[in-house]
């Protein structure tokens, strides 16, 4: 845990600020990636949420956004509302243990309409089932209040086969 | 048509060095998205091949490549694919005419193994159903000669909302 955001007052804490670090390098949603989107998953009730303001580079045509971000979007923030999820069942808030690590075994998006660029998006997840060998996230991404694209993802705890055998910061049981 | 480069011997042409300018800045695929990824899809016999190597930054965890970048390639290769398709249909080569341009109605990928990362990887695209309304395309994402992905996207032909008023680069009707 090296580097935590100050959060804004009412805000709850982001999941991927308690990824260990060899895990939080993620382009979508990691930390320590500073290229990356550093995308941040919150629990607002029994809903993740999450707002991103696409760069200008992130369009399809002009005026709209790329679909491959949003996909990512969908992606990073299934993955956050997974190991939220998890910390929950075990009976504990985000950020009183290292955070555990789901990666994505697939990944369905429906574009419904063009999503607008050049403003922030809300990203919510929300859990569909839950078990201790994957979770299925329903996600939606809006703008300006309509949702133009809808996602469900299937998660799984981070295989042992892509923690790196020097790595210290092995993902937490769950 | 601005900028079209040398096409190393024995290579086919790309068909997103043929969309239209305003038409050539998506993320993933973009010829005049200097930030972009600039994907580029051509025929070999009755499949599409493109080939990328993941930037630095492209990673889920150390050594993997991130999820989303594959979904972005996938997206990219198959609205491509669907447009190389149409010309096809139309008895013309890629490049005789502005290639037309399709934008992605769903997209599913089922991540079978972890990509290994800092290796081209190659994307192949086969249309598995065409009309004139929509293509479904499938594609895989291979890394060392294994196929780590597999995706599946139905591409519809841009819609005229998509297409700002003041562009003088309408889609091809096809």
């Amino acid at each position: 845990m090296t580097r935590l955001p100050a959060m804004r007052p009412n805000e709850s804490p982001a999941i991927q600020d308690y990824y260990p670090d060899d895990f939080a390098r993620c382009y979508g949603c990691g930390r320590l990636n500073p290229q990356g989107l550093q995308l941040k998953t919150r629990w607002e009730g029994d809903e993740t949420v999450a707002r991103f303001t696409p760069r200008p580079q992130d369009m399809a045509v002009p005026g709209f956004v790329y679909g491959g971000l949003i996909a990512s979007l969908i992606d990073c923030h299934a993955m956050g509302t997974a190991s939220a999820a998890a910390e929950r069942a075990a009976g504990r808030d985000i950020g009183v243990v290292p955070a555990p690590r789901f990666v994505t075994a697939s990944l369905h998006v429906d574009y419904l309409k063009p999503t607008p660029h050049e403003r922030e998006l809300e990203i919510r997840g929300r859990i569909a089932h839950r078990s201790e060998r994957k979770s299925v996230v329903s996600v939606t991404v809006s703008a300006d209040g309509a949702i133009t694209a809808r996602g469900e993802v299937v998660a799984v705890p981070l295989p042992v086969t892509m923690a790196r055998p020097e790595s210290n910061a092995a993902p937490s049981p769950h």
